[in-house]
C-alpha cells in the first residue's frame, strides 16, 4: 500500500482517478520565497497534451492547475502546496460496457488482484491521466532547478526502430538544444530524414489501427559535482525508480547508459585534468556520474517506453461476471504514439528527483532569498 | 546523506568500507521463525567470489558471515539481524601512492566532492567489497521468498557484444533454469558458441590490460499477483531503484524490457484466458509485470553494467596536491569481467525488493511458522 | 522541511491555510472495500467545531467534507482519498493590520525565522484550523479499526486545574463509556459536581477576557495483543509523537502514565494467568502496554493542552516593520477554552496511529471484504 | 516490523541483545570531518553505567565502543559509522529456568505475542541494555551539535514523589547547570534536603526489596531559531517520539509543559520585543518552543519513568509450557532506581532528534570544515 509518494524531503503526494472529479499533488518540502503563480504551469501542462508550448497561438488552454495552498501574494510560504486539476472531460457513460472486462496490456487484471473493488473508467488511477499531477508538481521543482541554475531538456530520441543520432544530440549546449526541441515539440528535427521517416511510421500505425513506443532522452546541465547518495540513493538509482514509475516504462539508461556496456574499460575512461584550480574531469563518456555521485558534468539518461495497449484492433479477454471469453476492441482518444506527449513527463520525474537529491545534500535552504 | 539504507518495511542497512576492520549488514524487519545459520551464506558470498558454489570440494572458504543479533537456537526472533563479515585481506599498506591521485573512472573524485575527507584504501567504500554485505543480507531475503514458495535464477545474458540466445532462456522452467546456471554458475552453457567464444574474449581482454561489461538478466517465478504499489512503487521502479544501485549498473529493462519498445501496441500484448475458474493472462510478452503490480507470471529483468575501469591501462590524472597532472596504471587483483561474480548481487537486489514489497501488500506477518 | 505526512504504510498527507480556499487531507494506504461516503464525516466534524454530534437538529452544517478521489460507488478502491474542506468563513479583509505584529504565544515569530515569507490570516498554516483534516482522515482510520473491533473513546478529563475522577472513567467499558461521553460531548457528566465547577471556571474565564487549558484523555478498547514496533517505534512513541504534534500539546502519558513513576515497583505490577488456555496479563495497573507492544487489555493515555494565548487581554509585541514595540489584544471568534473541540483531534491522531501500527505488523490486507 | 531505525536525514539504526555477542548502532547522515575516536564515548558510557564521569579516577571502563566503518584518520568521512559493543559480562547460563516464564511487568509476554520466539536470556532486546547503542551513537550526535554551539544538559529532576525545585534548574545558565550536574552525577545538589531525601528513599526501597520511578529534565542552549517540522514533525512531537521509545518512559513534556496546562492563557505568554534589531520572545514560559519550531531560547523537556519491575518481591506468573500458574522472584543486578543512569539516554535521544531537526531544515552541511 501507500506507493503515492515520491521523493524524501521534497516530497510529492498525488491522488485522482481519470473520470473522478479531480485530480491532484501535494508538494510538500518546496521553500518559501519562490513567485508561484497558476500562469507557470501552462506551458508544461500544454506539452503534456501534445500542444506546441510555444506555439504563437495556444488553442483553448484546458488542464488549468488550481493552487489551494502554500502561497501568499504570489510567493511560496514553505507549507504544503495543493495543486488540483479539474477533470473536464470525463466521457465515462459507457464504461459499464468494459467494467467486467479487463483490458489485455493493461492494469485492469492487476488491480483487481490487488483491491478487488476498483474505479474502471478511463483506468482509473491506472490512467496516464495521472501524470498530469506529477507535470504540475515539476513545475515547482523546475523552478528551484532553475533558482540554482540547473536545466534540463527531454526529447525524443526514438520512435519505433527509428531513432536520432543521439551522440550529435548530446553534443549540444543547453540552449542549442532547447532551441532544437523548442521550436518543434513532437519531432526533434536534428535529423530530417528521421523526423520525415517519424511522420510516415506514426501515419502506418494509425492507419492499422495499432501504436509505437520508443524512447526519450534527457540531458541535465549546472548540477554542482557531489550529489547522490551511495550506496542504495545513488543518483542513478533515484533516477531510474522515478522514470520507472511512469506509465509504460520497460527500461532506462542512466549516465554513461546501456552504450557503455558494450566497450571495454580502457574505452568509458575519462581522464582527470586540472582547471581553473579545481581538479575536473575531461570528456563525457562518463554521463556526468561516477559512483552514483554527480561530476559536474551534464548528464545523460533516457527510458524506453512500449505502444499504448489501446488500439482498436481486436483481442480476447473475459469477462469477470460470466468468465466468457470475449473480443474486444480498446477505442477511445488514443494516440497512435505517446513519445512527444511524455518528455514533460520524464523531465517531471528528473526534476524532482533532483531537487530531492539537491536537499539531501543540504544544499536547498528552507527560504530562497532573491 | 544517509543512503545506506534500502527497503521501508524489510529494510537493510550496510556499513563498511574496503580497507576498514570489517563490513556488514544489518537486516530489520525480518519474521520470527525462520531458521539461519553461518553455513547459509556460504553458497552465494561464494558465488559472490567468483567460485562454483556447486562444486564438490570448495576452496578454503573467506568471507565467512558472523550472525551477532536477531537468531536464538538458529531461529529468527524478529529483531534486527546484524551480520558482519571481517576483512581479512587488506593489503593497503601502498594506499598512500594513490591517496593523492583520484583514479578515472572511479567515484574518488565526487567523493571528495561530495565528503572532502575520505578513506582512500581500495575505493573505501564505494569498493565493490560492500555488496558483500548486499550478498549476505539476501539469503535472508530469499529464505523469506522460499517461504512462499517464490524463486529467482540470475544469470549472465552478455559479455561485451556477445548475448545469450535470451529468448531460450526465458522460456526455461525455473528448474531447467537452475541446472543449467548450476552446472557452470560463470557462464550459461545455453548456447555453446556463446560461452566459447566468452572465454575467447575475456582471454583477449585480459591480454590487453583491458576489461569487459556486459548483461546479467534474472528470472523470477512464482510471485502471487497484484503485487507492487503504484503510482511511484510500481514494482518496476523498486527494482530498478535496487538494480541501479549495484556498482557500474548503467541501464536496466524490467518485465516487457527494452525490446519490446521496438515493437507495436498489437505485438506486445497477451490475451486473457480463463484457467482454474480464474482470470489469467494468457502469454508472457508483458514480462510478469502490468501497471506495475505482478501478473502471476515469471517475471524478467536485466541489468547492465560497465567494464570494470580498474585497468593497467594507463592514464592521465592529477594530484589533489600538487595540482600537476601524472599518469597512473590501477594495478590490483582485478577481473577483466565482473559479469559472473555480479549474478549474485543482482539477485541479492531482486529478492531484498520482492520482500519488502510482500510485506507493503501485508503479505508478510510477524511470525512464520513452519 | 516536509512535516505534513504522518504515517508509514497508512499515511495521511495533510495541506491548507487557515483562510485560504480550501484544506484536506491525502489518505494513502487505505484498503479497499470500506463503505465511505460524505455522511460518514459529519459527527466528528461536528463534535470537532463545538457541536453535539448526538443531537436530534444539528445546526446547519459547515465543514462538509469533499471525497474527491478513492472511492467508486460508495466503497474505497485502495487507491489515495483525497478529502477536502472548502474554507467559507474567511473573514481575512482585517489580517493587514496584524500582519507585521507577531502575536507572542503564537507560531508567528517562528514561522517568520523559518520561512521568512508566511500567509498571516488567521495564523495560516499552525492555525487550529489544519485539524479538521486530521480529524476528517481519521474517520477513515476508525471505519478500519471498526472492520476488527478496535474502539477508542475520547474525553475531557481536566479543564483548569479542576480534573475528572479518572481511575474512575478508566474502569468503564467502552459503551458505559461511550454512553457517558456521548449525552454531552462538553462536559462529561461522570462527576456532577466537577462538571458544574467547570461551567463556572470557564464563565469566570471568559469574564476575565482570559483561557483555560486541561487535559484530554482517551481509552482504547479491541487492540489485538504484539503490537507495536520496539525499539524506536514503540506504541507509546509513535502514540506521543502524534498527540505531540497538535496545537496547543504540553505533555502526554501512554499506558501506566505519569502516575505509575511516582509509585514503586511492586506497586505498578499486574501478575500474569492462564485464561482460555492462554497467558495473560491479569490487572489494568500496566495501562495496556508492555515493552511498548499492546497487552490486548484497554490502552489508556491523555495529552495536556496550555490555554489558548488568542485573548482579549492586551500584551507587548513589536512591528516587523518599524521594529517598535507595540500593544496588541487578540481579537476574534476564539474559545475560552478548546478542550471539548479538542477530543475529537485526539480520537484522530490516535487512530491513525493505531491502523498504522496493525499495517506494519501485516494484520491489515490490501482489501477488506465484508 | 522494522521499528530499530530512528530518524530521516541523520540516522540511527541499532542491534543486539541483551545476552548476544555484541550490540552496537549504524550512525548513517553523520557528516565528514568531525574528529572522532574511541576515547569520546568512554564519558556519556561511564555514566550510563552509574559510573561518575568526572571521577579522577574511573573504574575499569568497560563497554568499549569500537568503530568498525566511517571513520579515517581519526576523522568522519561522511560513510556510515558502525560502533560496536562486546556483551563481555552475560551471566546467561540459568536463563533456562525463566525461559517459558513471562516476567509480570516486562515486554515477555507482548514479545511472545508478536513473535512468538523470542531470546529470554536477560530480556533479550528489550533489556535496557539496548540503551547502551543509543547513548554510543549519541556521542556523535553531540559533536555535531557542539559544532554549532549547542549544548544540552539532563539531570535527575524527581525520584519517587520527592522533586528538586525545577524553577530554580530552570534558570541556571548550561555553565552554572553543568558544573551543578558534573559534580555528581547520580544525585543534583541544587537542593540539599532532596538530595539528602533521595539517598533516604533508596535506601528503604532497597531493603524492601522494591525500587522507585521518578522524572529526568533535560535542558537545551543555543538552538537557532526556526527548527522543527509542522504539522506532524513539530519539534515538539520529535522529542516526544524519542523520549517515549526509552524503557520505562510513560510520560513527557516539552517546551511550556504540563505546569503550562493548569495555568490561563495571560500567565504563559511571553511578550516580544526587539533586541539587536530583532524581534525576540522575552521570557521563557513558552520553554523555547512555539508552534513546534525553536524561538532561539532555551528549551525545556522532561520525561517519567516508572519504578523498575525487576525486583526480589515474589509476583504470579504461568509457564508457557504447562499453563500453570508459578510464583517467581526477578533476582539479578537491579538497581532500586534507573533514575541516574537514564540522564545520558535521555540526552541521547535529545541529541539526535536535534541533529535530524536541523538536517531537515538544511543547516547541516554534507562536510564539517573546522
Amino acid at each position: 500500500m501507500n506507493g503515492n509518494t515520491f521523493g524524501t524531503i521534497f516530497r510529492i503526494t498525488t491522488w485522482g482517478e481519470s473520470h473522478g472529479p479531480a485530480l491532484g499533488a501535494i508538494v510538500d518540502g518546496c521553500p518559501s520565497g519562490i513567485k508561484l503563480g497558476t500562469q507557470d504551469f501552462i506551458p508544461d501542462m500544454t506539452r503534456r497534451q501534445g500542444g506546441n508550448a510555444n506555439s504563437a497561438t495556444p488553442r483553448k488552454e484546458k488542464d488549468l492547475v488550481q493552487i489551494e495552498s502554500g502561497v501568499f501574494q504570489g510567493i511560496t510560504t514553505g507549507t504544503p502546496i495543493a495543486l488540483r486539476i479539474v477533470n473536464e472531460n470525463t466521457k465515462s457513460e459507457d464504461y459499464a460496457a468494459y467494467a467486467d472486462l479487463p483490458r489485455p496490456g493493461h492494469a485492469d487484471l492487476t488491480t483487481i488482484a490487488k483491491h478487488h473493488h476498483r474505479d474502471p473508467r478511463g483506468g482509473g488511477r491506472s490512467s496516464a491521466r495521472e501524470t498530469a499531477a506529477r507535470v504540475a508538481a515539476a513545475v515547482i521543482a523546475k523552478k528551484i532547478l532553475q533558482h540554482f541554475g540547473i536545466e534540463l531538456c527531454g526529447f525524443v530520441a526514438r520512435i519505433g526502430d527509428l531513432p536520432i543520432p543521439l551522440d550529435a544530440a548530446k553534443q549540444l549546449s543547453i540552449s542549442d538544444l532547447k532551441k532544437v526541441t523548442a521550436e518543434n515539440s513532437l519531432f526533434l528535427p536534428l535529423s530530417e530524414p528521421a523526423s520525415g521517416d517519424w511522420i510516415k511510421l506514426v501515419t502506418e500505425a494509425k492507419a492499422s489501427q495499432d501504436s509505437l513506443g520508443g524512447n526519450i532522452a534527457c540531458m541535465i546541465y549546472g548540477m554542482p559535482s557531489g550529489i547522490g547518495e551511495p550506496l542504495f540513493d545513488k543518483l542513478n538509482a533515484l533516477l531510474a525508480h522515478g522514470l520507472m514509475s511512469l506509465p509504460a516504462a520497460v527500461a532506462c539508461e542512466i549516465g554513461a547508459g546501456r552504450e557503455a556496456s558494450f566497450q571495454t574499460g580502457s574505452a568509458i575512461r575519462d581522464p582527470i585534468g586540472v582547471s581553473d584550480g579545481n581538479l575536473k574531469v575531461q570528456g563525457k563518456k562518463h554521463g556526468g556520474l561516477l559512483g552514483g555521485m554527480t561530476t559536474g558534468e551534464p548528464i545523460f539518461l533516457s527510458v524506453d517506453f512500449h505502444a499504448p495497449t489501446s488500439i482498436p484492433q481486436e483481442i480476447q479477454t473475459a469477462s469477470m461476471k460470466t468468465l466468457q471469453t470475449e473480443t474486444i476492441s480498446v477505442q477511445g482518444r488514443h494516440d497512435s504514439t505517446p513519445l512527444p506527449r511524455a518528455v514533460p513527463m520524464v523531465e517531471a520525474m528528473v526534476a524532482i528527483t533532483l531537487v530531492d537529491a539537491l536537499c539531501r545534500a543540504g544544499r536547498v535552504p528552507e527560504k530562497l532569498l532573491p
